[in-house]
């Protein structure tokens, strides 16, 4: 079975640089492959990509060494295994608040005995070895996020369960639940104090933790604070953010000349 | 029928900024409409872009007041007609070498008399209003692309051609042809003479030149040297550019910590 | 953030008259857009319509000022999400029957900390305007379905919840639960006089009530039995009634020749 | 190989009821396939459609008898054989304008020693029998149109060339060909007097004469004039003309009352 | 309504023959239809088609007479329901472990008053005739996977639930479930007890059961063993098996010469 | 640049062995790209498959280090252009005739000064690497169709032109051209003695010849006749095949059980 070479980085206690992908399309993904990060994430939550796309982009990854993982859209069986099937070799999965839930979660991504997925690698054996179905267990990424009060305080039993390979901070939504607002409060108090606790309990447990930011800049400051899995902006971000700042620039010069 | 308002731009004095599209997806074209672009042109040659996907583009441009504009393949008319039809506001035209090309490019764009093209507005006329089809041969652009030896020489006799509006520079194609190599050659002096001269020429016809740049910056030195259509770059050039500096920002500082 | 225009015509006393699309197409979403109707729900339940397609149909709407609404296929968070992000102003959800399904439709579709609806309105924000989450919760409408027995039962509990902006009556299936045809029961008597019953509960709590009709003669029919959304046939029944009235026409004047 | 039942229509001396498919789903063209056309013609000219799309329109239509022809973009060799090799009973081939044309059209769809098509019936195979091609060059139907002047006055010359079937006007172009308005013009002298010589030229060389009408009422005027072949409006205008009517009908009501 | 073929075939005591549809194409679809099987299934849990590639494939196999089916990713109502408005003439629902497991499959897919299905048959009305919502609780084929110790315990009880029509085996996660292992485990003890477990239970209640095999050589055995219902693996396996195959031959064939 | 291996295999006296994709899917693709052949095409022309899905294709071969071709559907340069921009490493150009067609063809495929293909390596460069422009004049390969008399007539003279890597029999179209039943007239001795004459010719000349072929057998005796390029069947032909194959067994042995 082909490496999950995320292990190996973590593993030498390197940190992950993420990429994050909403654009619905294989070319699109294909560029984002091309420009150094560790993985790629294909955001079936809050991307505008559904699975049929989902599985161009996989293989559009799948043309680089980059690793592919998929965020679904739920905690919920049939996305989970479909999304595997279609050869990703990691989900991340929104809302996990408690220990049942991480693993209900597990269990899905799970093969038996471990856990009920059923069998059917219809692509992932492509992707990754004729093997796949014996060591998909072990190499593949299990990812809750943490992004509720209800989390936070049940981060220990979330972390207790076994097959919990990392946890992910959705910060926008943290600061929603911690009454703060999205995007703007990450310098909030109760934000900031929250990002520390999490990555300080996963260090006790020995699992990496992992974050969204908007920015190199940022993400070397949660890199600092101890994460270990950063994930820069996002390809839709990128693209408005380059395109309004040449547009910007050329207006700027266009009127002061 | 809604206004062509590159055109005003044009009688105003000023000069269109324009941006790129290469990405084949609506929701791409979207962001790229929100950025401060005068128009944006899908670019079916070079561009991943084929005719069905680009009619959602189009619908994600016309969302807002940007003008769409497209790229055909080539000089021909199934083309040049069926993406009219589809409600795109002028067309950019490759390999344009001589007044015979000129005019058939002419010809298939305009209704009996001034041309042939067919008649059949099918989303044009949602996009643009009921009344299309008695002013599109006054409010659609074409831009036929000067990239060749023979197109310079034959420059005056092509913009002598009724109904030419304005003409677009392909660098990397005009630095081919002229012996430099593409994109890097920009400053080799053949090709600098030649964006020269074509700008010159396009100045005693009263016709606006086009140029595409790789950023804003050589986009207003061309402004500057006369040149009142710029295209800054492209989507898939933005998000390679930005996510590649990213990366490398975060690799960078992570080395050096 | 962009007015969700439906709201004001409530508020004036006035009458929704929405359309219907169950054709998975971009381009007859816009030609839909372009007839008349205040609003357009486009049918995710039993349209032959899944997410990838209907982001197109959104953005086709969005070419025009007409309110873009869509029905989900089940009340289910991951769903109920995933269209508001692409854009929808408003979700029409199926099988809603009780005071609890109510409550967990709500707290799908609201932010923290009225609900637990996820953060990252990809699309909406360039639909609506970078302030869409500050005002999200207060714009978009929520509008269970109520089409079953237990769902009359229980309008008024339903009708309680906070963020319940409307209801709409699904008559074949309304018509299917109190054991009667669907579609033709709905002059017997037990479906029109849950009609009557849904509009006048409605009335009381003042909340909206809509509707699904067949034809402008219904519609104004239901609007004056106090319906004040109504949605008349839908694009798929359009077209095949227009198509099959113009061929049977030709048909019997040929043979009556 | 499936039976082309439109020359039987004609053999026994009956008049085609075509439709007209513009809007790129198949899931419309299965609906406009149980409306009781004989044939339905997928528009690749001026319709919403290309390839990709159209191939599951064919096989939409395949799931009735209801014959199945193409008008594409162009008198192109590559595009008539694809649609062609796609399961296309016959093609309407726009702007032949005379002899020469007339015999490129026929040379790119039939087979040696009649043409030169191409061999390769991918899905025309399972379409039609395992003896297609022994049987295609005969029961495929090709269609010119005719629209312009210089097809007028060579109307003879291109009903000469062997192979050509039937012909078809598009009374836009031609009308604007004559100079007069698309559409309107139907009525002008010169339009009412074209489309009698067509008919009649046709009858003396015993080929079918076809046209494009907006409604039963003057497919039926067509058909006492001579026409065999006629179709009526498209999918998208029984669409907007449905949905127009409806909403206006209600909007009326709902004034007067 | 459309009969439901593979309900004679069962009558006259014969086995149905059906066919596994994973590539995301209605092309592949069709050519499966013309190969003389009774049935193909649409696997939308591991096959590589999502439901709005999987309505085309649909379209694609009512071309023929052969009965289109779908295999659904889970036991969930709006999954159930929405294929099944699309046409599947029966669904095979993965995971259905016990009694309440078979009644909530069986009720999503009745229509009042034997469930809850929710009226709209939007293309299944085409597909089927106008009068399908009269038979539809009776034509369409209810089959349960059965491939789980649970299940395996409780298969009494799901064989009891009324509307239960058939069952059917997923060998591969049979023999995980029974800790053996996928596909290979098929001689295990264990795995070959619960096959003939299974087809004697079905027996006794006097329902066909079914089973995925890899060959027509297994196919065969099964029928032999009492099953009536056979998979011979699938498109994808077809494909790679003779390309395989043949590849493998001239390599050999070039090596040996 | 990214090696194109065949021009190795064929430096080491080697012969090709090619596979052909038809069905338009990105997965069947990737399941193409893992049984063992050199190379795989892309049949644009009687492939079920235009450019925007031939793009996931390419991206699909590329996930292995098998080389892409493409077959294009016409010596044209907007589609010969585009289809190398996407990656194809190498192009089949159907009905090339004669020394200007070739020329033609290989004016479209160089970048200046060899030829006149315009600069927009969009993937290519992904796919090739940053230097593809460099390399591309001499890495793609250039492969023209013999398959008409003129051809055969001319092939000395196709095979001067500078440029032409290989040459590809089409046995199908070669039959017909030369009086034959496509397909079957492969043992005609017209047939057979053109072939052995193009392969002939080919080795006077130094360039490869290729040819399809329906089977293993058949192609192992090409090779022995000194073909170096072969294809086996195509993708929907192993379907077909192997599924026929299959269920004639299978209802074989009923049959006589």
């Amino acid at each position: 079975m082909r490496e999950n070479t995320l292990r190996g980085i973590w593993a030498r206690g390197g940190a992950v640089v993420n990429g994050w992908l909403s654009i619905p399309s294989s070319f699109s993904a294909e560029v984002m492959a091309h420009q150094g990060f560790d993985s790629l994430c294909i955001d079936m939550q809050h991307g505008v990509v559904d699975y049929q796309v989902a599985v161009t982009m996989l293989q559009a990854i799948s043309t680089t060494s980059v690793i592919p993982l998929a965020r679904v859209p739920w905690n919920d069986p049939p996305r989970l295994m479909k999304i595997l099937d279609a050869g990703a070799y990691g989900v991340i999965c929104p809302m996990i608040n408690n220990r049942a839930q991480a693993e209900a979660f597990v269990r899905a991504c799970k093969y038996p005995p471990s856990g009920s997925r059923s069998f059917g690698p219809i692509r992932a054996k492509y992707y990754s070895g004729a093997d796949y179905h014996e060591h998909a267990n072990h190499e593949l990424l299990l990812i809750p996020q943490i992004e509720t009060a209800e989390a936070l305080e049940n981060l220990d039993e979330i972390l207790d369960v076994p097959g919990i390979d990392a946890v992910y901070v959705g910060p926008s939504d943290l600061a929603m639940a911690l009454g703060s607002q999205p995007r703007l409060g990450q310098n909030d108090g109760p934000v900031v104090e929250a990002k520390k606790r999490i990555v300080d309990t996963c260090n006790r447990h020995g699992v990496p933790a992992g974050i969204h930011t908007p920015s190199a800049e940022v993400a070397q400051k949660m890199i600092a604070d101890g994460y270990r899995f950063v994930t820069i902006a996002s390809d839709d971000r990128f693209l408005s953010a380059k395109a309004a700042a040449e547009v910007t620039a050329l207006r700027r010069a266009l009127d002061g000349s």
